[in-house]
């Protein structure tokens, strides 16, 4: 055990390889300072496995997401999970050698947002892989010791890494206020679409509809979670709505529809196929602007609801998920390779291979 | 004092002089059966003061409004207060001779949306001059006790009838979950949005921005019940926003945008104005599909809620506040004329004169 | 097929065997009028089993619960299911023939409560076997079509009856707004405590701690759908409750707690082991007045909440649990007798015997 | 202007003169250190007026409440409005000179409740004048930048000094859900319970109903805020509510309670005059263990909730109620005294004199 800058842990080790966006389409590694502990509340841990995301692919091919662009060299990943190395002086939740999953954003804590308990919409988060703050594939990441959840003992390090896109599931899943015994349309059955058929079904869903153009993946989804799948046709979204309501007995419509895709005539068909009062989320990211039904639901009352990140309890709601067997995380994991190969899991993830691909930690 | 089929009341006149509409651009007088009490709750009433509203017009003008089509003739008008002449046997809370502000839509109260306190999203409704219902410019009307609200003594017929374009405000407010303190931009400054305006103050909002492009009709508002005015000028719905932010002083967005213009560049002026997690409520009729910026409302994670006429407690709570001087409604009235003018009165108002006209009942 | 007083279906028998209270302690056996179609919605049901309910017996032995006296012969029974046998003339969701949940009380629809979607708050309500309305335990009972709940062809009919005990606890864990991952307290493993355990797990509670004095309820309850147990010593409340948050490792203290007991120990110890911000609901019946410690509810800011019977969409998820399997009704049926052996039954349930009785509809 | 440990600001006094509890009935000045920036984000105040709130008073005449008891030498006060002297390097909303409002109670910001958006029920909130931390009535006093509100011009320091009490009433106000239309009864007139009646009118309640035994406390309340006045008589709990029901015409019972004064006789009155479905909120301090109504609360639904201090929003909107005029917070002040007459302001606070006393800034 040694201590250096304030805290208490392990002899750290004298590199920190980094797996780095150097510009679009240009990826490299480099042997970047170690962090040092900025708070007493602070850790230092070591990632033992990060999953690609699609933002990750995106900020590699294109450089920039909205608004976000990278103008310096950054480090990517920012679904991982990893090993608690060293701790501030103040930490009393956690001890050196801890395993946790790591929430990659922390907000300012002193807005208006994060004192209401909605810190996702903190305007000064610091999110990993995010410019312009680095990310996680690297040996040495720092969080608050209140933005790290320890993985019990039944849980791998592995599932510690899927806690990421779970609470993304989970706060999609929140918005929706989904209840017991609610109909819940999802477009997309890739990872998020699938952990929100999971998380839907743990919230009690009892008809949880799985819609998407690959039958492959309706395939999994209905021995993942889902109860029924709909494969829209080349019509209306009015005529894909009736379909589905119609082949899936849905009645005066779905209580509940989620969009994982982005794509312009999923998300007109989610809001075509619910009840009057029912709620829709958008939890795909597309193109800014979209032709959308507006009176349908004006009229019809619907809950439109943006899904950001994750919040207040999100992240531990994911974790007590997949801990406790109500989630299966681990279902998703198509791919690991080691940290030094994550340039080629990054091309296969671009190509589509696979639902969730995982990076090993430097060794 | 005299009863027939089942009540007791007042005795009948002979006639029912109606306002019809009989196909589109055709308005005629028509004597009508006396209508009967067809529940044991429910009443006669002779309407004493009917507002014209500009579902009246369009339904003249064109003939449907959405999928409601008049195939039949029709009696107009739904914005009513009157005289109970006649109660059901079962009547227990209205008496012969009370006046009364009339809920004009009656909903099944046996399905799912009606017994969770959402009747409003009854696929059965009633709707007064809502085809192929009749509406309530006609000597007698009935309703169930239940939707009848007396008006107490201090309150005028010609103010219960402002009391269902006042439902519709104190609904779109609610949906809107206008708080106190808060920051609402409300488009449009004709009758809707003016009594948006004033059921805003009244819920406790402190900045209240009327957006409309008629200089007239700001002035109106801002002596009404807002506290800032804004033109938009004919740049993109983001600099319309940013510039509204920066005058009116609105920080970091606005809480709540609240629409009742129905018109595109509005709609997405009003998206655009928000803080992260602010509500944005589509009180206007227009177009069916417009182009909104869906990924402005996700990431920002704002509430997109609807609002379709008013529900549970909307009624009373315009009657009480009203009645309790809290929003002014007489302010709005413009024009009266007797049921013989209807026909120039509607014309008046499809030319845009005035703000709220009423037409009186039969002699 | 016949038609009688307005509406279509079977013959009917030309009698009505009831089993009656006829006045505290004294049962007996009654042939009644056979009930008409009062509405044309409602329709005429044959219940074919009744559960035993601990305020049946109450009204037996006391005759009376509260300010509800038995003063005149009254039929017992509100947990049934049965066999719709004729239909009134507007009935358009059930057909003579369907096997249906009988959900017992029927609100005014008119009151603020009903309106607003809380008609279990009615104070117009007719609820079956509370005085002065007679209860299910006949051969023929009348419902509107709306409080009927068709049982799905995998549910049997003695499953039907077991509605509504789950409803209640549906009920009691909505108004305790259980939310996945959360901890929960349960006071008393009786049926309806029973019933909360299953209906917490169904709507993802992790953490869910049966209380009871009874081991033997206690071995069930963890078979059940508890996953801890808890023995209350006879040591002050705080005390119990210090001693279960550490046995159960409830960290800062639990969720919600549930009273599903009645009694001023539980009850007690059940507000001393919340969280601060935690919710409790009392589900039991019990005495009048109690000693609480309102300082503690105060100042930690607690959620207390009532409970009483059912109301929008409970008895709906109720059905759905059972019939998905997400709640097993049928374990907690402990005996079946012919409706002959009526009084042998509430004799067997005053006793304290098995968990819950049913009672076969005449033959 | 000088600078000193890490923040930039106005030269600052060599002494802190402080207003001191050193023992249970003891009261003491003292000079004490110059409290330093902690934090980057903190600034230092010199608070210019402190009203006297019971709580001070408790301390100094029991030594403790609660579990708090103050085991060393205590600086009093906590309801302050001051001027910023000092601010630290990262402070960005405050400049030195700004005049705010001291929110006195600075919460751990990484518990759950914290994140949640209910600081108030973190376990780790240091509270001012709450042992073993410091009050603010001394010449100095730090607190971090988001915990302070500026003062608009048109409001007076002594109005700032107001805001504490009245974010109290804001915080059991909107613990009680008011809306817009609801009758709400309020028992006492004393300083929380007239703010409660009069941000309760800000939120809209059309009925406010004052109880206390003191006339002219009513009288005070009825120019105030309320809009009905009662007075319990030495009958059961029952008896006043029905006739308070009566009187105050309530129909089917307030929607809305709100205990104010601790005592037995009034919680167990407001938990009586209730609709079903009615909220009881208890503000008041008073006796740990009480005897209540339980099964009234529980079959009429009621919501109970306790409040304690103020949380998320409740500051700033009390700030912005008492500066756009809806909230006379000048009204309640009865006395002013000079820092070196505390003592004698704090005797008059325990004789009941007057309202609301303030204490100066030391000189």
């Amino acid at each position: 055990m040694a201590a250096s800058n304030g805290g208490t842990g392990r002899e750290l080790n004298q590199d920190n390889p980094s797996f780095m966006l150097e510009a679009p389409g240009k990826l490299k590694y480099e042997d970047r300072p170690i962090p040092e502990l900025a708070e007493e509340h602070d850790v230092i841990i070591e990632p033992k496995w990060t999953g690609i995301c699609g933002s990750d692919v995106h900020y590699w091919v294109h450089g920039a997401i909205g608004s976000f662009v990278v103008e310096s060299p950054m480090v990517l990943g920012h679904e991982s999970a990893g090993v608690v190395t060293k701790i501030g002086s103040k930490v009393s939740t956690l001890k050196v050698g801890d395993r946790v999953a790591m929430e990659p954003g922390v907000p300012c804590r002193r807005c208006a947002r994060c004192k209401e308990g909605y810190y996702n919409l903190c305007l000064d988060m610091k999110f990993a892989a995010t410019p312009p703050y680095h990310g996680t594939l690297a040996r040495y990441y720092v969080l608050p010791e209140d933005f790290c959840y320890k993985l019990p003992e039944n849980m791998s390090m592995e599932e510690g890494a899927l806690v990421e896109p779970s609470a993304v599931a989970v706060h999609i899943c929140r918005q929706a206020s989904i209840k017991p015994g609610q109909s819940v349309v999802i477009f997309g059955a890739g990872p998020v679409g699938l952990l929100c058929c999971g998380v839907a079904k743990a919230f009690g869903a009892t008809k949880i509809i799985t819609v998407d153009i690959n039958q492959e993946r309706l395939q999994f989804a209905l021995r993942y979670a889902a109860t029924h799948s709909f494969v829209s046709q080349r019509v209306s979204a009015e005529e894909n709505a009736a379909r589905m309501i119609k082949e899936c007995e849905l009645g005066v419509g779905a209580d509940v529809a989620i969009d994982a895709t982005g794509a312009e005539p999923c998300i007109q068909t989610g809001m075509q196929c619910l009840r009057t009062g029912g709620t829709y989320v958008q939890g795909g990211m597309g193109k800014s602007d979209m032709t959308l039904p507006i009176m349908v639901l004006a009229q019809r009352e619907i809950n439109f609801k943006g899904s950001f990140r994750y919040s207040s309890g999100d992240y531990k709601l994911a974790t007590d998920l997949i801990a406790s067997g109500k989630l299966d995380a681990k279902a998703l994991i198509t791919g690991k390779v080691k940290f030094t190969e994550a340039e080629q899991a990054f091309a296969d993830v671009k190509a589509g291979k696979g639902i969730k691909m995982l990076i090993e930690g430097p060794e």
